[in-house]
């Protein structure tokens, strides 16, 4: 989760991490309430109540932004997006008039995380869910967001909305995203954020071992699990959307760039040109995020103008391999909330 | 010129470079002293008085280790090697036993400049020749070096060594390299050291229109001018050769890599595979040097692990274009000086 705990001078610790011996360890202890259909933990499942927080530019928000799009729950979730660059204290509603939430009327996420825990001591992150009712924040536990949207939130899905967690392919699916998330997703801020050179060349090690890995399981399967899209694609899907633009740069993971790997940047297109992947997907709000925020990283904060993302739109031939991206079910309509065409180039070519 | 004569913190400094309006300009004010067969300035060419010291990171010190490999000339200029990562005052001969060099008995090449002029206040650069009768510096004037190797020290050529600067074509080669100095060689150096945003997004653009020149221009023809390498071959050569470990990422030239510019990559891979090139070439001084110089761009010093290499020994094809390589000529022998196998782990791939 990009965030905006951190300190004045370490961004990193706005990553929500910590070092450990030169390396960072992503701080994963999240506000673990859920909104349930037996709302358990005293959150139920209730159209209009909630309200997704979102940055297009962080890879764990744009997860459920796209989950969202694929089952249509748009009317039953409304979703609030913040700018790309957070200041210190937080992610922030500068992108709306007056620099404040039209629904929580609040001009940080931030606030509605110390409307429930007035002391909250950890990374005030995004994606997050606030209870509208109370202004106060429910959730942040990310994995459990999406997984909760394609289950509880059932009821609401759109028809036609693809099975993104089947229940007989749960098992593989968790098993698949455990090792994308700790050397992939996390992977790259291993990479990025390390302290040493052996952080670092340790970090860049597993990096790419691990893309080699999914490199040859794609190699004959159009998705990650099953025929269809599911939410271990998603996971994966975020991250690479940033690695050429990003990661392979700003985070030294450049033994090679997605699109020198020639499965996985095939699949990636794929997904890309697939109704919810690239159409919420902000270019221009990932890279002001990592190249503004991070100034440890990138002291001047320059954002470079490159790569060329134009061969995104390229052919990617993955139909060959069968499979369909919804199964059943049909692709979603056009998006509620757009990405700003000259923030996502891309889209206009395909 | 890589240097060293820069403050504490701007290493940027140590470029020999300053600042206006936001945008690097590098210092041009070199030691033109030369040395000639008419001694005009007071030193003769002479076999063996002269050493030349360059560190092999340095893209300016690399072109004169090719042109004096390339002629033959290592019987009559003998060279000094400084390691890849000067400390705050100077080059340092840190890969010499007990850190000197042994021809000049000095740890810097700072020494050489500060004996000649005491108090010399711009930047300590390689290459430089140094007299060895003296001590003294004589030139940093790295232009002026490789062409009056060229021209000046022809008696010292070995047989076979080829006309890098044939007066017929001398208009034209200076032609063809000042826009390439000033977008490409330097061009690169703008990107990396901007200080805003509106200078490095005007050198980015720079930089990729001249390149897009030189793909169009080197499409029909092998070398920059004439049938046969030149001084602007050198010139150009020890720029891409750096760009895709170094300027692509750490200098923000990113719009795409030298790999993805299929006219230039396979001219830059056709001299890397011509003996004289890729053999000067010390990809880890080149990494190291920049990475861990410039700490107000990368402020870990870590260096990255990537990219793959091994493509620069793939075929190019641009023998099709017809020229040759030496002309007349012939190639040079061995190296003398060799690149450690694993600063350059293309060597054993041709």
């Amino acid at each position: 989760m990009g965030d905006s705990s951190g300190t004045d001078t370490d961004e990193r610790q706005g990553e929500q991490g910590s070092y450990v011996e030169e390396s960072f360890e992503r701080d994963t202890n999240y506000i673990t309430t859920r909104i349930t259909r037996d709302a358990r933990d005293g959150h139920r499942v209730e159209a209009g109540r909630y309200r997704l927080v979102v940055a297009r530019a962080c890879p764990w928000a744009n997860r459920t932004i796209i989950v969202r799009r694929l089952l249509g729950l748009e009317d039953a979730i409304s979703m609030g997006i913040c700018g790309p660059t957070h200041d210190r204290r937080s992610w922030t509603f500068d992108l709306d008039p007056g620099g404040v939430d039209p629904v929580l009327q609040i001009p940080r996420i931030q606030d509605a995380y110390l409307k429930r825990f007035p002391d909250y001591p950890r990374g005030i992150t995004v994606p997050a869910f606030v209870d509208t009712t109370t202004g106060e924040v429910v959730t942040n536990d990310f994995k459990q967001m999406t997984v909760d949207m394609e289950t509880e939130w059932r009821e609401f899905h759109r028809e036609g909305a693809p099975d993104l967690y089947p229940e007989h392919l749960q098992d593989e699916i968790e098993s698949v995203s455990k090792p994308i998330y700790t050397e992939v997703n996390n992977g790259v801020y291993r990479c990025g954020f390390a302290g040493t050179q052996d952080a670092y060349d340790s970090a860049y090690e597993r990096l790419f071992t691990q893309l080699d890995v999914l490199e040859e399981r794609l190699r004959t399967r159009r998705y990650l699990v099953g025929d269809h899209i599911t939410e271990a694609d998603v996971r994966l899907f975020t991250t690479l959307a940033r690695f050429d633009p990003v990661y392979h740069g700003h985070f030294k993971c450049n033994r090679s760039k997605l699109d020198e790997m020639p499965v996985l940047w095939a699949y990636a297109r794929d997904l890309f040109q697939t109704p919810g992947f690239g159409d919420t997907t902000d270019f221009a709000h990932i890279k002001a995020h990592y190249y503004v925020v991070h100034r440890d990283v990138n002291p001047t904060g320059i954002i470079p103008s490159g790569p060329d993302l134009s061969n995104w739109a390229t052919p990617h031939g993955r139909e060959e391999l069968g499979g369909s991206p919804f199964g059943d079910g049909t692709p979603p309509g056009p998006p509620r909330e757009v990405v700003p065409a000259d923030h996502n180039p891309v889209l206009a070519l395909l």
